[in-house]
């Protein structure tokens, strides 16, 4: 198999994403390998051995996508026997020209503790967690969104996502079986309806999902699931809450589906 | 202000994290516009006319970082008047003459429900929000890794990075003063003292952090967080356990240390 490396002075988190979306263009398996905090001259010393020894061993050059502020480094990832990609320069020398300024190399510059939106997004894990699954209804002033659903339509991971990412405060709330029945919003909700935020899911995905937890219960059967989901969209049509369907739909598309139709500001770049 | 976007046809976060990586390189502001899911021609005419109405604005051409699928609809945005990166294509292209295989474009090829990864990282965030702070000790078995630390030390943000990055069941266990004075690691940790990975931080910013929670409380003071510290290092020390310092790290730079320290395989590339 055809090995991969990303390789960073940093978390090298930019390198495997970036690297990975490119290499995924390509139907074929790779062996992938990360190592960051790449910052000395032996490090990268030994780095280089561990690419030759990828390449020896599959007699394949490995395609390496490598990020460094020292040029030092950069140098000794280059010389190894691979087909190298320092993916950020070659952007920057670019942009250095239309930008008119000179870029300003810096270790840990992404993805650390120094970036503006970290304590942020901190807070707003924090808040999540809190507020997660209508545990506490007292901080709906504080919210950026509500995610409002029924039981294990996927409300938990897309607030810690929303948090994590994005530096969004995201509470999350379960409609349940006896909030549906009445027709009308829960009482703690009413006073923060603009900031709700709808998710539903097919009612077969659902009871697949709950299967798993309980199987075999009233809670999981398809009978239950095809009730609460055809009053849960009700209720979010006569009350206009935006929704989103998650059958389909990764806790990262929710996510950015979310920031994008409720106009959210990113706390994170 | 210099106007930047990141648009794709899926979640743009690719665009997002590769082009902000970039531009971070540069020391200025930028105003940041993400815009995922163009996935039509009309849309993506109208997100041409909204980089141009930003250009006429500020009288300055927008930096624009995108990636599409469809050519049509990339020839949209290069015909804007933005300075625009694909900067997917741009390696793809040389990864073609290298592999010596056609890229095979697909939408929503990252960041979707259909990657391999997906099921395995729901999985984990699940696990870490029922192992959090010891709430379970009877699922340990199954944890690729469990952090430890006393109260406040960036267990469960760290747990959870884990999880959504990287797909790795991280469970976490508060070391409290009571474990601490024993000298003895907890029972329900000593059946799994190989996955044990162990957080410190500074009892300056512990005390920080403390006081944010509980002001002026014993559990906040100074003196508290310097015995707690001492006792956590010692502790570690003894057991051998791995450790790290949060103090000057993001939770995304103790999960990429975490990472690379116990070797776990990622789950997600």
């Amino acid at each position: 198999m055809r090995n991969a490396f990303y390789i960073s002075d940093g978390t090298a988190i930019t390198a495997e994403v970036f690297g990975n979306a490119t290499l995924s263009l390509f139907p074929m398996e790779f062996e992938h390998t990360t190592i960051p905090f790449v910052e000395t001259r032996e490090k990268a010393l030994e780095v280089k051995a561990q690419i030759e020894q990828a390449a020896a061993k599959s007699n394949e050059k490995p395609i390496v996508f490598f990020t460094f502020v020292n040029p030092e480094l950069s140098e000794i990832i280059l010389a190894s026997n691979a087909v190298c990609y320092d993916f950020i320069s070659t952007f920057s020398s670019q942009l250095q020209n239309e930008l008119g300024v000179e870029p300003v190399p810096k270790v840990h510059r992404t993805h650390s503790i120094h970036e503006q939106s970290y304590d942020f997004r901190i807070a707003a894990v924090n808040y999540a967690l809190a507020n997660d699954d209508g545990a506490n209804i007292k901080d709906y002033q504080q919210a950026d969104v509500i995610l409002v659903g029924v039981s294990r339509s996927g409300k938990t991971p897309t607030s810690l996502y929303l948090a994590l990412q994005y530096g969004i405060k995201a509470a999350n709330y379960p409609l349940t079986p006896d909030d549906l029945d009445s027709g009308e919003l829960p009482k703690s909700l009413q006073p923060y309806k603009n900031k709700l935020f709808g998710l539903t899911i097919s009612p077969e995905r659902l009871a697949a999902i709950r299967n798993e937890r309980m199987a075999n219960s009233r809670y999981a059967s398809l009978r239950q699931c095809r009730i609460e989901i055809r009053e849960v969209e009700m209720l979010y049509k006569r009350f206009r809450i935006p929704y989103y369907n998650s059958t389909h739909h990764s806790v990262e598309e929710m996510s950015a589906k979310i920031m994008a139709e409720t106009g959210l500001q990113r706390r994170k770049y």
